[in-house]
């Protein structure tokens, strides 16, 4: 069920749902889903039923399952990794008289639920009259606290409304709860059955705490509560537990207008290497913290990181209320999915759900840190410092695919390549280029060389060696790579994708530079002058396609002489679920951006022309079946002058879980997409840059969209972009005293840090008219219209 | 373990193993296997163990398992089919005194085997000292029927030596034999544990009888077996059975020089369809009249019926007795697997192991045929009609994935797709245009029309009808192929194949000639003008690619500018089981010839420069990894003028199972490999083509055979064709009087039934050197001189 537009209604700081719709749960689930990057809830209402998909996750903890094959063949991965639903903190049960408050019985008279982005909780109010007819109020407030990052808070409140009533209120943990049938759709998590392992269960004075283990990974996780209760007059509490569940009961008796206050606190703690002892004790002293802190002071802490969070991420849209909220929402959860990931993988779901059974992919580094390298440069590194953990595993699997260097990988929680399906796993090398550029960004963008240092150099020279291996020069001396598959998954295993020629070749290029500005690492590493050279040679000698007669790139070699498509017969999207790869694979007929992203990421490398006919072209055939496809297209579609389309793609990006665009936001939100909306909106309309190392913008706004603000930091500078259709201001609002020279339009551009600085907008002059994109597969919004 | 060349002397018509060498059993079982094509029974040792693979199988009788995906995709097959090992009815325990026969305790005196080629029989002879000493002579002879095809017979004879003593005989049906570990080798079956079902079992004066059936496919089968036994006194008969077992037991006591005989018939009756009772009573049937035959009237039958095919068959082999061994060893097998198939599938292990799951291929179409065409026509009129017969299947195929006509199967035993990895199953179109063309060769071969009305036509068309769905015309009109895997598995998924493109052209106008010598029935089929000449347009549009500068065809487009392999690493072979895909897709390294295929079965398309300059570039390309290269290596070597090299390919292909060459032979001998020794010499020396539609000869030997003799059938006109080094001697031997006008060396030549032609041979002047071969992959026989 796809979610209609007046679900949600639009409020700029606020996703409000104002009425339960059943339906929708698995979609709200994820949508009202808090995390911090550590810990992940979904949005299951506190009573644990009905639910769409019951949800708690810990970054990187995973059970490993085998990956089986009908036919197996070398180098194929044989295990997988699952995302685990751990213990289940989230739970509170009420009883109103002997009766379960149930949203599916009695009668429920109003039922509010509140995603509030600079707040960072869910609230939660319910009045319920009980089958027999005891009328009562509920609020709940959720965080999943940003400060604390072991910890989770819920403030409970029943309030007897006409009546005297008896409430009991359950508050739990459960382990092992049972998962809905698993689907047919190869985008869902592999179903694990009781994947936690009992290790204790220990009733305390006010709450109780559970360990388990996975019995294959070997992972340990404590999972403890505590209660803080309050009211009007006498209350029982008592404890109990066992193998999977832990319960403290708090019973009293309320007055008409009286409340019970109930704080939960809930903790995690888990770990591959740590004693059974030592979990249990760090679960006990993030409960100490939390008392400390208590919840208001939680709530205060986390309304802080936020404020703090917006000050350099906000991006205000003026003219496009929907928009406006769309991109603040989809910050909120590449935060969530970020902020506190620190040195684990940022998954493609982050943690709202099981899709991709939570593994991390290109996503990451290709679609999120580009976001957070702006916004929230510290997170950014804590993510490359992951990827730069997994180096020596990434070595390994290089040397089992007679590869030199590092080969990281397609999909992975720990770092292993977990990918089942080699053309579009293995074969899609550009991951290495994705990651080793997102490194060279954080340095460019940041200004900072220490990371570099630390660890980004070995990255740069093990994937350049990557490449050296993987590519060859050809009789004619041009460096060519073959047999690999680009980022449009629908064309794969093939000759000189513009997309991986063009990345692999700034990879090497990057590599080499990189040792030269760090000579003595280099040569540690064993990088000398030859093999820096070679490197440089290979860049240069790159082979790029072109086909002359259509005056466009071919994705990869001879796809301009492919198969059209046929759009005309009624075809069903995804097509990847309703045709064989074979005829895929041989049509031009593209999943997601591929050479589009190329010249968003590698700009440089085609002239305006070419992007006007590249545009054109690869627009009448693409079918946006991925999540990672609108974002870029409202990048270039806003570059070469087609603005109220990019505005649609940039709509589309941002709407895509709030609407459910791709049907399957219920196994949790697309944060890549999610942060796409930043980059439809910044890259796209604000024109921002930086693959030649400059901050280059070039702002242009779409007609619907009135006048429209961002902050970005640039080295030591806090940069505000403030445009309107006919003028560009900047300030410089902190930073050293002095310059900084941005390229403005194409122009060097001085900015100062006295006082702002006012240009004329560059006007977009298109070279083409509005391209036509297959049937049925126009932007969302311009089917709307 | 390799077989040593003296594992078995040689021998113009037996393969004799003078010496038990246990490491040798499972190579051994598949070379001694008997069959019909109906039954096969491996050639284990009566008593049951030890054993390699305990094995019979019945064709056409398996279960079926689910195939697993990690990351399964639309139209990826969900269900496999694995051949079963059937109830072992071969068993016969010997008990002397109270010690069981096993070849591993006691002395084995003396013990040999040997395979009859003209007998149709497997003779067995040991003398063994058991453990108590007590000294016998056993002697079996095994058959199974070609004359009565539910049938196989033992004639079981234990002889008393040096004393008296008390023998006990239990002839056995056991269903459900332990199997050996499974291998990771993914070209090694699927285990089956316990496959089959008890449905009945019953004891009967002389034998028993067992019946099952299979769980998932649903298939029922019966077993009986019936003894006469001949004692030189008293003995005793006793039968005795169980769900999955039944015994005959004999006791007698032998003074010395006296001989227990017992005679063993065996029937299986299978359906999917037939009931019990009627199962039981065909059974049953089936032993009537293996009693009335009697023993010596089934070796009589047997020798008449290989006598037969030998005087169709034979080919005699002067100067090389290796080869000539060999050859009549690879018919022999051939027979085996074809025989009395009878619209069941030719498996690419025939029915000697569970090799491939017992699966058939294109082999069958592609390399068995064009032998059995030859030499056995109503046996390839069986095996198309096979083929025919699962078009509604191949239709089903074709509709799921997107295709018009039919699409018949990578890999099957009843009819269904059961290939796992669609590069190298679903995307092997290739083997439509295989059938088509085998249709076409019974055709012009036998001249019989008949089959093609029967059921021929209608393959053709919907061949051709995938064919149109699959190619499309490019922009300058070309008609091309992308997304499908030719004949090479080592390059997947290209553009352009040349094999298949020119196989489907080929395809193409055979649809279209049919469909004009039948256009009534081709008009019942909706094969209108119109349709048929786009066939024709298409054909001759097809593009082929051709690499100017380096004056070869590359096997698909960009092949020759893909990286060199590199060959002077120490490479593992076969590569498939030590590199992953994606390196082998995007090298130039060849598993088995592909272009080279394409110049032999479409011999026209190539001038003969391009055959020796093709044949040169691939040489030093291929590994040879695929069983189904050498005997294709043979016949071109030996086309562009390398004898020497042709004649070491054709002993490599002879020999694959008489040396274990790929070191599989345990599980099932090679039938196309085998067919390829026939091929190779028929092909290759004897320069047969019939791409044109004409009998085309060009006989040339290399050094190392003197002469040659061999024998065809073209159309009513039996064909003896006798050559030295100097002289072609044709003889009609049979058929209308008359004259037959075949080409000699591209000349016609009348040839007449009134006497024989002698001619001179055409001399060979290759064109270019021998070319050489990767390292360590030059034909076997080359590397031992």
């Amino acid at each position: 069920m796809m979610i209609a537009d007046e679900a949600f209604p639009v409020e700029p700081w606020h996703v409000r749902e104002t009425k339960l719709c059943l339906d929708l749960l698995p979609q709200s689930e994820s949508l009202f889903a808090l995390s911090n990057g550590h810990i992940g809830m979904r949005g299951n209402l506190d009573e644990g039923e009905p639910f769409g998909l019951p949800g708690t996750y810990l970054n990187g903890f995973y059970e490993n399952r085998p990956l089986p094959y009908a036919e197996a063949g070398f180098g194929y991965p044989e295990e997988g990794q699952s995302v685990v639903d751990v213990t289940n903190g989230k739970l509170i049960r009420l009883l109103v008289e002997d009766e379960p408050f149930d949203v599916r019985y009695g009668d429920l008279i109003a039922h509010e639920r509140v995603l509030d982005l600079r707040a960072g909780t869910l609230r939660r109010t319910a009045e319920w009259c009980s089958p027999a007819g005891k009328h009562v109020r509920i609020e709940s407030t959720r965080l999943v606290s940003l400060a604390q990052r072991g910890l989770a808070a819920i403030e409970y409140v029943v309030e007897a409304l006409d009546e005297d009533v008896r409430v009991t209120v359950q508050s739990e943990l459960v382990a092992n709860e049972d998962q809905p049938a698993p689907s047919d759709d190869p985008r869902v998590a592999a179903l694990l059955v009781k994947p936690l392992e009992p290790v204790e269960h220990e009733v305390s004075e006010r709450g109780a705490s559970l360990m388990h283990r996975t019995r294959a990974s070997g992972l340990m996780m404590a999972t403890a509560m505590d209660h803080l209760v309050e009211a009007p007059g006498r209350f029982q509490l008592s404890g109990d537990a066992g193998d999977d569940w832990a319960r403290t009961t708090v019973v009293c008796a309320l007055k008409p207008g009286e409340k019970l206050r109930i704080v939960k606190y809930i903790t995690y703690g888990w770990s591959s290497l740590r004693s059974r002892p030592a979990l249990h004790d760090q679960a006990a002293a993030a409960i100490a913290a939390a008392r400390f802190t208590g919840w208001d002071g939680l709530l205060d802490s986390q309304r802080a990181y936020l404020d703090e969070f917006w000050d350099c991420a906000d991006v205000e849209v003026d003219g496009d209320p929907d928009c406006q909220q769309a991109v603040r929402f989809g910050l909120f959860h590449v935060l969530q999915a970020s902020a506190r990931a620190e040195r684990r993988a940022i998954p493609g779901k982050g943690l709202t759900g099981t899709g991709y059974d939570g593994h991390a992919f290109w996503d990451t580094e290709g679609f999120v840190l580009p976001v957070l390298t702006y916004t929230a440069p510290g997170s950014a590194a804590d993510a490359l410092r992951w990827r730069a953990s997994t180096l020596d595993m990434a070595r390994d699997r290089a040397r089992e695919l007679g590869l030199k260097g590092a080969c990281f990988p397609w999909r992975t929680i720990h770092g292993e390549e977990c990918s089942g399906y080699w053309p579009a796993g293995t074969a899609a090398f550009h991951v290495n280029a994705d990651i080793a550029l997102a490194f060279e960004r954080y340095r460019v963008v940041t200004g900072d060389q220490s990371l570099e240092r630390e660890c980004g150099l070995n990255v740069l020279v093990e994937t350049a060696r990557m490449w050296m291996s993987l590519g060859h020069h050809d009789r004619h001396g041009r460096w060519r790579i073959d047999g690999v598959t680009g980022p449009d998954e629908y064309t794969a295993v093939v000759r000189d994708n513009v997309f991986t020629n063009l990345m692999a070749a700034e990879n090497l290029r990057i590599a080499a530079e990189a040792c030269g500005r760090n000579p003595d690492d280099a040569a540690d590493l064993g990088a000398g002058n030859e093999e820096i050279a070679a490197w440089r040679d290979a860049a240069d000698a790159v082979h790029i396609p072109y086909d002359e007669e259509l005056g466009v790139h071919p994705q990869c070699e001879g796809f301009t002489t492919l198969r059209e498509w046929d759009f005309t017969e009624s075809n069903d999207y995804p097509l990847l679920m309703h045709e064989p790869y074979f005829r895929l694979y041989s049509s031009q007929v593209v999943k997601q951006t591929d050479l589009v992203l190329a010249m968003h990421w590698q700009s440089h490398a085609f002239t305006d022309e070419q992007k006007a006919r590249n545009v054109d072209y690869y627009e009448r055939r693409t079918t946006r079946d991925s999540s990672l496809s609108a974002c870029t297209q409202a990048v270039m579609c806003a570059e070469v002058g087609h603005l109220e389309l990019a505005h649609d793609y940039a709509y589309e990006a941002a709407l895509i879980d709030l609407r459910d665009l791709h049907r399957n936001t219920s196994d949790g939100v697309h944060v890549a997409s999610l942060a796409g909306s930043w980059t439809a909106l910044v890259q796209g309309f604000g024109g921002l840059r930086d693959d030649e190392k400059m901050l280059s913008l070039d702002p242009h706004l779409p007609p619907g969209i009135t006048r429209m603000r961002f902050r970005l930091r640039w080295r030591n500078f806090g940069v505000v972009v403030d445009v309107d259709h006919d003028t560009v201001t900047y300030t410089l609002r902190d930073g050293p005293e002095g310059e900084l020279t941005i390229r403005h339009a194409g122009q060097d551009l001085h900015l100062d840090t006295q006082k702002p600085t006012e240009v004329a907008v560059r006007p977009r002059h298109p070279l083409l008219p509005p391209p036509q994109q297959p049937p049925g597969r126009a932007p969302f919004r311009r089917s709307r219209v």
